[in-house]
């Protein structure tokens, strides 16, 4: 399987200038968000990169992505119609080809030489299936992800077949129907926010798209619930961290990650220190 | 002396971005930078805030100004002749008042009840003159910042009669003439970023950007320097601390600032030693 693309989701309307936030990568070198997300679709050997945006973003976010800007396409999604409908808007990009899928409000850290998108194009390719990237995650965090059903793929580490997806499932319904055998007790495994799809998941999200009321925003998990029963998919499970940028603290807590695991570890944990050494005095 | 009117510049070309990034503030509530700094100049009574933009800036920063923006006037720096030129735009809206000036790449923590500003402007009025906001820094840092000579003011603590002002000065430069008898051996008496000048700044700027050729770009502390000739003119030593957003981890270091003398003290230290810890492991 060849993946060649990838599509950005950033057109959410309370989320429009998180693409825009500086952050210095682990390179130790300033760029926007935006650049460090397209930067871990291009270290991929992607080629081009559609960006979903709201109305009037293109100039801001073009300027955001550095280098990258030629190999962008941005496409606007002009009702706010939620996630699965952004994602849908990059139908005619993907053109029935598989693509690889980062949403636009997380940065990602990772263990071991590849990054963790990387990790999963690989995986993917290999497999010749869709593959979502899933995190063991704690209980209480389960209102604020998708969460996989599944059950690990002998011999193979870190894979699992998906049997299920919920979005934000309550802890009684993960522990009903989404407990996964071999995780620590009270973790579950949630969407990590970065997928490579098949072109099912385009003619699932039309027709789902097609049958709902325009009021509706469906959310991507009930879709992903759906491909299951179409084709195999499974479920990597990531050594490295997910940042969402879009929650309180969320860029700080994104910089220190960078910053701890980059090239500026040393500086960065004495500016912390004399920091709190401030606070004390 | 009354103090109703406040000039923020903002209108550097490499730095136009950085009013528009986000920040937990100390009250625990999401800002973006420019509404951080004009919430400064609000808290001392100021009425009305004008902000020097480059051109094409104005969307963007009234959207990031949060509530602010019905007290705020735009005016665009339309050539990039440097910071005193920026500050310059401003003079018909100072109209021949006295004005707090702030800088739109710092944000400030406080010591006491009153924030910095609040501090500066209750001296400035008490004192009517121009006060400018320095602080001790270590001679390391001497090529970022305005540095003034100065001798203390009897009986008014933290007080001193401004006597020259000198732009990024050498170390032997500052040796020779900036030595402020009762600060610590290595320190000097720099710029803060945070001014009440009186209308005679805006003479001194109009005579000084009169008689340069079009393409310099003078800067704010020869002006100064000028003042001190026509006027009293005080430094006031501020016990906070200011944060330059415009540096290499300026903004993980401002958040952490803000994050440790604010609301939510206690749990960013918890999600900072978390983050520490996974690092270890």
């Amino acid at each position: 399987m060849n993946i060649r693309k990838a599509v950005i989701t950033a057109a959410g309307r309370s989320q429009r200038t998180i693409p825009l936030q500086t952050l210095v990568d682990r390179d130790g070198v300033e760029k926007k968000a935006l650049e460090i997300i397209v930067e871990e679709a291009i270290r991929c050997d992607i080629e081009e990169v559609c960006v979903i945006v709201a109305p009037g973003d293109q100039t801001a976010y073009l300027e955001a992505a550095g280098p990258y800007g030629p190999q962008l396409h941005f496409v606007e999604q002009v009702e706010p119609r939620g996630y699965a409908h952004a994602l849908f808007q990059a139908k005619k990009f993907t053109d029935n080809q598989p693509f690889l899928h980062l949403v636009g409000d997380h940065v990602y850290t990772s263990q071991g030489k590849l990054r963790s998108a990387q990790q999963l194009v690989e995986v993917a390719k290999r497999e010749a299936c869709s593959v979502s990237a899933v995190q063991p995650t704690r209980e209480n965090m389960l209102p604020f992800y998708g969460t996989v059903a599944a059950r690990r793929v002998p011999g193979l580490n870190d894979l699992y077949e998906i049997e299920n997806v919920l979005e934000k499932p309550t802890p009684s319904e993960a522990e009903q129907s989404l407990l996964v055998p071999g995780l620590r007790a009270g973790y579950y495994l949630c969407l990590f926010g970065m997928h490579v799809l098949t072109p099912v998941v385009m003619q699932l999200l039309e027709k789902k798209l097609t049958d709902l009321p325009p009021g509706q925003t469906p959310s991507l998990s009930p879709i992903l619930a759906e491909l299951v029963e179409q084709e195999r998919f499974l479920a990597m499970e990531m050594k490295g961290r997910r940042y969402n940028l879009g929650v309180k603290y969320g860029l700080l807590n994104a910089q220190l990650a960078l910053a701890l695991e980059g090239a500026d570890r040393e500086n960065v944990l004495t500016q912390l220190v004399e920091l709190l050494a401030q606070r004390g005095g």
